[in-house]
């Protein structure tokens, strides 16, 4: 498979994995590591994997099933090293049109592409200027 | 130079670039494709370096100057691909306190290290669960 293709297929089961409440899906799709990095919209990052899971574990147990429309998807990849950036349409009872932009990098492993970062942040009705 | 000094030093000049005001030092800073993407806290993404420079010239040219406290600097690299997940402490005169998760990611090319994804999220007083 080639680079892009990998990348996309290991952001589908990012999605995938959120939309089904999948832990364990949640889990496989992460490097395990202490670089990786989350920021979900709102939030301050959260570092290392044990943060970035709990943070998972919280969100999947909710209940409140999220539904993703994902648009302007832009895979991109150089060596071992892809990211995508793209804007998630929440399709949820309570979000109906919340969208956040994303990105959201992985790292070839021997044994697939696992992400190492996401950052997503909501996109303001009213665009300011800022850094 | 080490992959992870080289990315440090690449991302302190897109912050002393942006700090001076400076639009050619940013220009540098920055890869110049179609895949270079860019998100201001609030904004929509920006894709294409059209796109992010246009957003650079408008924040550069407003002429209230900003200053970065920079916390949590934590680097990675994979191969030609570096990252880094930062705090951005905002110090300007009507910005006291505010505080902006960021992503750096950057390529490795035969100049040096190119800026090819920034995104930020101001971080909320009061955290929320999200996506």
């Amino acid at each position: 498979m080639e680079p892009i293709e990998a990348v996309l297929e290991a952001n589908g089961r990012y999605y995938g994995a959120f939309e089904a409440g999948d832990l364990d899906g949640m889990s496989s799709v992460w490097e395990h590591s202490e670089r990786a990095t989350c920021t979900h919209p709102g939030w301050v990052t959260l570092r290392g994997w044990a943060s970035v899971a709990a943070s998972y574990f919280a969100l999947l147990q909710q209940g409140q099933p999220l539904q993703f429309l994902l648009t302007q998807v832009r895979p991109a990849a150089t060596g071992d090293v892809g990211w995508v950036s793209l804007d998630e349409n929440l399709l949820g009872p309570a979000d109906g049109g919340v969208t956040i932009a994303a990105l959201n990098v992985f790292v070839r492993h021997p044994e697939g592409w696992k992400m190492v970062c996401h950052h997503g942040s909501a996109v303001a009705a009213v665009l300011e200027p800022g850094p």
